[in-house]
Order: C-alpha cells, then structure tokens, then sequence
C-alpha cells in the first residue's frame, strides 16, 4: 500500500482536529507537519488540546514546502486564506484538498489552470459527507424518473437559516433534471397559510427546526403507488472524514482540479 | 358472548360497505337489516355490490326499528340525515353509532339529553380511526413533557385542503395543554418563503402533497438530546372498522352521548 | 411525437389490466389488439371488468401480429407460456416487453440471439416498479463507500417468505460490490435468540410482518456520526406502469435483449 | 416560584456533570453542595472540568446534610453505594431523586417504608429520558387496541448486547395487557435464517446495530389498513436532565417512595 505524506493546516479548528486523527488513524497516512497561524517551531503535541505527536508546526507554508516532501496539503482553514494555500502548494507541486466554500468561478478556473500546467490533482470540496454527497447524487438521478418530490429538512432549533444550504443545493440539482412542474392538485388550498412549505420550481421544502435534531434530510419521491425516500442523518463532524480520506486517495491520481466531492464518486 | 342486533345505514357508501362487511365477519355481531334511500323490501344480496345477504332492506327507519328488535344502529350516511336518523334510533330505544361530522354544539346537547333520558347509549365519532385516535391523544398527552413540536403530514396529491383535518385537530388538542410560544431559533430567516411551513400558536405544521401517499400524519417532539415521534399511517377504509367495532361494544354499556372515540380508550 | 402500437396479452390478469389501462390513457399508445386465452374474435369492452375498447380479442398470437402491424408486445403472462410468446413476437418483429420471472439463462441467451439476429430490442423484467429498480441500483453505489448495511423489509402478515425477494436481491448486488464482513460489535451477545436477525455475508436483514403493511424496504448504511438511509414503499400494481413505459420506449431503441430493468436507466 | 436546595452526589461523573449544569442553569433550583468521594473541603471550581462554582465539596453525606439545609439530592452514583446514600437522606428528612438499577425489590420495600415514616417523597428512576418513558407507555397503552406489534431498536455497533433493556422493557410492558399471539402467517417460512427477529411472546423485537447511529426505538403497531409508530430518538446523556428536574419538582410533593418516572407522568 502506498502511504501518503500529509500535512494539515488548520490543526486547531474543529474540522482541523478531526482531520489531524484522521491522519493519526491511517495507517496509509503519515502526518508530516501541521500549519498554524502561530507557534512556528512548536510541536503538535503542544497545541491546546492535543497532548501527543511530535510533529513540526510551520506558520509559514512556503518554508513548510520547501523543507519538507509533502504530498497532500488537507486545508481547512478559512476561504480568506485558502486561495492562497492552494497556490503556493500547487506552486511546489504538493496537492491541496480544500473543504472551503466561497471561491468565485474565476478563482476555480485560475487553480485548475495551476493544476493540469503542474500535472497534479486538486481538490475543493464544499461538503465533504460522503452520505450527503450521495443523497444528493442519487435524488438527481431518481427525478428523472419520479418527477413529483419534496424534501423535507431537519435540524437542530439554534439554525439560524431556513431552508439549509444541502436542500437548496439538492432542489437545484434535480432543477437540473427535471422541468419546472406544479405540484399537488391544481386548487390545492390553504387553510392554514404556509403550511405548504418553500416553492422551487414546484418543489415544496419544508424545514423542521428542533431541538435534539443536528443535520437531517429526507428527499421524497412519489409515483403512482409507490415513493422513493432517501434520507441523511448527519450527527458531527466525524461524518466528513470518509470523505476527506476519499479525497485524499483520489487526489493522487487526478491531473486536474476536481470540484465537488460528487465527481469522485463512480 | 353477547350478541348484539345490529343495522347499517347507507349499505351502498364505501364507509357502509366496510361496516356491513365488519357484521358479516364478526361473530358476535348479527345484521338484521339495512336501510337505504331506496330499494324497500329488498334483500340485501339485490342491492348492487352485494352477491349475499338475505337481509331486509328499509326506507323508513320508523318502520324497521318497529318491526324488528334492534340493539345498536351504524349510521354511516350523511349530515343532512344523520341526526334524524339518531333521533328516531333513541326515541325507539336502539343506540346509535354515527361516523358523521357536522353537528352543531347543540344538536350534541340536545341528543345527549334524549339519551341520558332513554338511560342507553350514543356515539358520534368524527373519525373511526384508532391508530389516528391513539396518536392524538398520545400527541396531546406528550406535549405537556415536551413542548416543542411540529406536524409533518404527508397525502396523496388529489387532496384539495392543506392542512388535513386531522393535523388541525391535533395541533388544537396540543394547544389545550402547552402555552403558546415561539419555536425556532428567535433570529431565524427564511431564504426561501413559507419553507418554515404554517405557524399554529408557534407548532409548525408542514403539508407534503404527492402521488403514492394516502394518509400520513407524524407528530414530532423535540428535547435536550431526544426526540419523540409519533406516527400514524392510514391506507384505506379498512383502519376504521376496529374503531366501529369498539364503539358498538362500548355503545352498550353507556348511558349518555359520548363525542369522540378518544372517550371510549382508557 | 412518436405513436407505438401495442399489443397487450392476458388483459383479464391483474397486471394485464393495469397495462391495458396505462396504453389507453397514454396519447402516445395506441393499443391495437390483446391477447387473451379465449374469447378468440371478441372485443375489449366484451371481456369481464371491460366495459369500453373497440380492440380484437386475439387467441392465435402468430394469427395477430400477420393481420396487425404491431411495433411492442407487453406480455403480463405466465413463465409457461412467455418465452413461447417472445419467440413468436420477435420472429415477427415485435418487440416484446416481458413482465415474467423463471427464465434460465439458456433461454435469455437464445433469445438474445434471436433479437440480435432481427436487430430489434427486447425487455424481460422481473420487477417493472421503477422506485424498488432505483433504490437497488443507489444501494449498490452506496455500498462502495459506505459499507456497513442492514436491510430492514416490511409487508403484510399474510406474506409467507421472509425475506423478500427484493431484500435478498438487494443484498446479492450490494455483496458484489463489497467484501463480506462481520458488522456490530464482535462480542455481540443476544439476550434474545434471532434478535439481530439474518446474516448475508455480514449484512443484517430485517423482516417485519405486520397488517397494515403492504410492501416496502429501507436500506441502511452507517459510518462514523451519519447513516444514509434509501427507502421504497410500493401500495399496489400501479407502481409498475412507469416501468413498463420506460420499457415500451426503450425497446424501440434498443437492438439487443436486457434483461433488468436497472440497465434501462442512467 | 419555591426555589429548591439540591445536592449532587457524584459531580464527577457523566451524569453527574449534567446533573450540576442543570442546578445552575435552572433558577429554581439551589446548588449547595456536591458530595464526592474525595476532594473533602474543595470547592466544585477545584473539581477536574469545572471552571466555575464556590459551592463546597462534601466527602461526608452525614456531615453535608447536619450543616446544610438541603431539600432534594440528586444521586448519580452507583449501585453499590446509592442505597446507603438514599438511607441517609431519608433520615435527614432529605428527598432523595436517585438514577440507578440495581435495587432488589426488599431494597426497595423498606425504603419505601422509611419514606412514608419520614413523610416525605423519594423517586428511583432506572431511566430519566422523559421520551424513553413516554414511548413505553403510549405503547402500553396502544396494544389494548392494536394487538400486532414489532420492535425495532438501532444502536452504536460497540453496544455489546442485543436487544436493548429499553426494548425488553417495552416488550414485557406490552405483554402486561396484550395476550400471547403468534403474529405473522401461520406457515410463513424463513429462507434466510432468523430474519424475523427475536420472539418475546409473539412480539418480534429486530435490533440493527451500525456506526452513526446512537440510541433510537420504534414500537410498530399493525392493524387493518393503518398502523401506528411511536419512535424515540436519544442523541446524548443531557435527554436525561428534563427527568430529573420533572423528579425533583415532584418528590417535593410526594409523600413515598416512587419507582419509575413514568408514574410521576399523567
């Protein structure tokens, strides 16, 4: 088996924590160094809340490149300094997996430039939960055969946003798929306004908020006589490692940039 | 066992089918006769629908309840008969089961006196369901330990009112034992109108409309780390005739007009 | 639009008579005559449960297709008689379309052949309810990276097999994508016999038999802090039809036989 | 509003912990000292993971209760020593709101007995999730009216044992007002070995065990054409606090020993 040279920026953020065990976990992978914005020269092991790893923390990328071999960068910093991240590690040839949202087309357009110039894979993903992902894929595919769907979404009652940005993301994708279409009968009536839900494109989006909910979704199908549901339970930040380690394995092999854990996916 | 003398009203509605097809199939149930709008004289086997049953046919309820001994009348018809139909079911000492809704508040207390006069018993239930009956009164009775929720009712897409009856109902017996208040987090936003669905005294009621659903209604209760759900699914006439049968059993014993199956469970 | 001129055999089974409804109600099908076993020269309105259709009775299929020009046979009969049937439509060039379990892989092989030899599509499927055809073509892809699964099977308590085919079917396609492997705790001790439920290759599967059910399968998946869940319910034979006019519309295009309704869709 | 004096034995624990951020969270409810099996003298600030808290440390209950004035103590200990730790509240004319197993039914008799002597209320509560409780008894209550049931319970794969002492409790609940019946059809026939679960007196109990899932249960009720689902979810150890402040409101009314939350529920 082939092992990989990692190293992690963000080590002391919640998805950065979760990605150093990751790390630490795979045998596949070795953690060669961690990138903070502070204590250059420390050890992982002197972090706030780590208590092992003798592993060298830079607070300087460039100089971390430079120094090291490093095959993966895994970024889960910020999108302020992300851009960045990505170029200087394409610049010295290391592949960056990158969990930030917020790049512009223009930006993605320049990084995949970057990447097919140097030969190397590259990859943004905005939401790495493989289930997510999948749910995501296979409602696409479903609408193109069950055209009447509703997704319903629940989650913890400290959101502050509703609907959630997954279910806004997967009524666009089966948008993609399906044609706009009224549903429910044609004098459907309110007695109580709203109840109904959100309207996309004829999709109705209902959002549950609760409390003992965390990250829920159900994309509903129904035909003549049956339904199809498929439904994501999502409960921490645990869930984003598969995906992170996905990435990561396939990254080695890519000679582009790939956006959207999806187009890993068979 | 008991046996009970038993006539249905309306044999040729889909609910007066179910009922006459639950006295065929109930030992302890015996059907003397039916009454219908039309048909007088004939057996039950002629009306269409029907292959057996040499059971007499009658248009005037007067005259059946004066020919034959008679413990209990089903009366599965409509508003505009049905509380004549109980009137002249009392006056003749027969106690009458109605699956009908439409009663003023007092057509109930006069009818209530008639029964608490005759010393027998009379049931209107608006919904035969038990599963349905159950989950109401378990919603209601939840409630009071946990007081946020929401209502996710899910129909066939033929439905023309939104929200369905029962999830009105529900939100209203829910209303008699928690306070008002406001659910969801006090900043939230709604980046896509209603998705939050309609607010009853701050409950959230959510109206799913699609093919290959019937009648579906889920009563969700969120707490610190749990949640509560409580879920009822109907598929078709068949859920009310246990309902029936409990009420003819129960109508027995009773010396007053009760209102609602959800008096006669424990 | 194009219109397909179809023919439908055994038009007085359950099945049959879905069919003959789906091809009188789509503008795009015209339904030029049946096949039936007897009532040779009759016509549809004629036959039992009928009571509209100008369209010939046919006994003889061979005597059908010379007198009709026929572009699609859905054949809704019995494996006794089906592969006769194909061959006879495919000499003819007519597409069949097949409903029907119980071939062996010689006669697909045959009958492939001949299909190929005529340059015209052909469809044999045991399952025409698209929901249950995608949710086992998702729990397939699912299972590459999500590779814990319990199968959880729900119908009513007049079934006699547990489990369902559809269960099992669902656990031979996720066990060609997935090394066998021993899920749960492997110190697992059940306090009550059977609790855990079958074993396939690792996969547990549930079956559950309760009135009130009719047909319905959820797969489950699990990883660190999600589970993805896919569930189908089927309420009748209606949930076939859009199978089956994915199939007729297929096969018009289609120069060789499949077998499956999975490898109609994307 | 009556503010309560409390004292929480075992501030260490998980429960415990829970326990005190209930006290202070809770402006009805007084900390005023927690009872620990060291730390004598210190204050709760001192205790490992508590940064907040001059409330003192107790390593003698005796003492504790001679000093302070204290109504309730909630006792997260354990077995071993929560009886002796009840004895001694109950002689200081404390209420005593314990969350252990593990008494014999004579543990129990006498100090139930001491109670009622001393007038006051104690409550033992093998389980404080409020959903839990309810569950098990809408569906006691249920199984009066719908007598098929299934149980399906979903944990973490590293639960060791199967099925869960929540189902077995629900399942014995249920079998206090439902007869034994074999449910599902008399020659149904397994072709996968043990597929239909666990038998407890006709009830099958199915338990699913996979990463991503914590602590869940559905109690499935099947009738003619419906059924009804009563399903909990249980995420973390705080759905344990709304029980335990719903048992120390209450045992300040009680008068004796209460043994199960679900008897401080209406």
């Amino acid at each position: 088996m082939n092992t990989y040279k990692l190293v992690v920026a963000g080590p002391r953020g919640k998805m950065g924590r979760e990605a150093v065990a990751l790390c630490l976990r795979e045998s596949q992978f070795e953690l060669v160094a961690v990138i903070d914005t502070q204590h250059d020269g420390a050890l992982l092991k002197d972090l706030d809340g780590y208590i092992e790893g003798d592993i060298p923390v830079y607070t300087n990328m460039e100089r971390c490149f430079s120094e090291l071999h490093v095959d993966v960068l895994i970024d889960l910093t910020t999108p302020a300094v992300a851009k960045t991240h990505m170029e200087i590690a394409l610049a010295h040839g290391v592949r960056p997996v990158v969990g930030t949202t917020g790049f512009t087309e223009d930006d993605i357009h320049s990084l995949r430039a970057q990447a097919e110039q140097k030969g190397i894979g590259a990859v943004i993903a905005p939401n790495f939960a493989i289930g997510a992902i999948l749910m995501m894929k296979f409602a696409q595919m479903a609408a193109q055969y069950m055209t009447d769907v509703e997704i319903i979404e629940q989650h913890h009652d400290a959101k502050l946003d509703a609907p959630s940005g997954t279910a806004l993301k997967t009524a666009q994708l089966i948008s993609e798929v399906r044609a706009p279409k009224t549903q429910g009968h044609s004098d459907e009536e309110e007695t109580l306004a709203h109840c109904r839900g959100g309207d996309f494109e004829g999709m109705r989006i209902h959002s549950v908020r609760l409390p003992g909910r965390v990250a829920h979704q159900e994309v509903l199908f129904g035909g003549e006589g049956q339904t199809l549901s498929i439904r994501h339970d999502s409960l921490n930040r645990a869930s984003f490692m598969p995906g992170v380690k996905l990435a990561v394995e396939q990254v080695m092999t890519l000679k582009t940039l790939v956006y959207g854990l999806e187009h890993l996916l068979d």
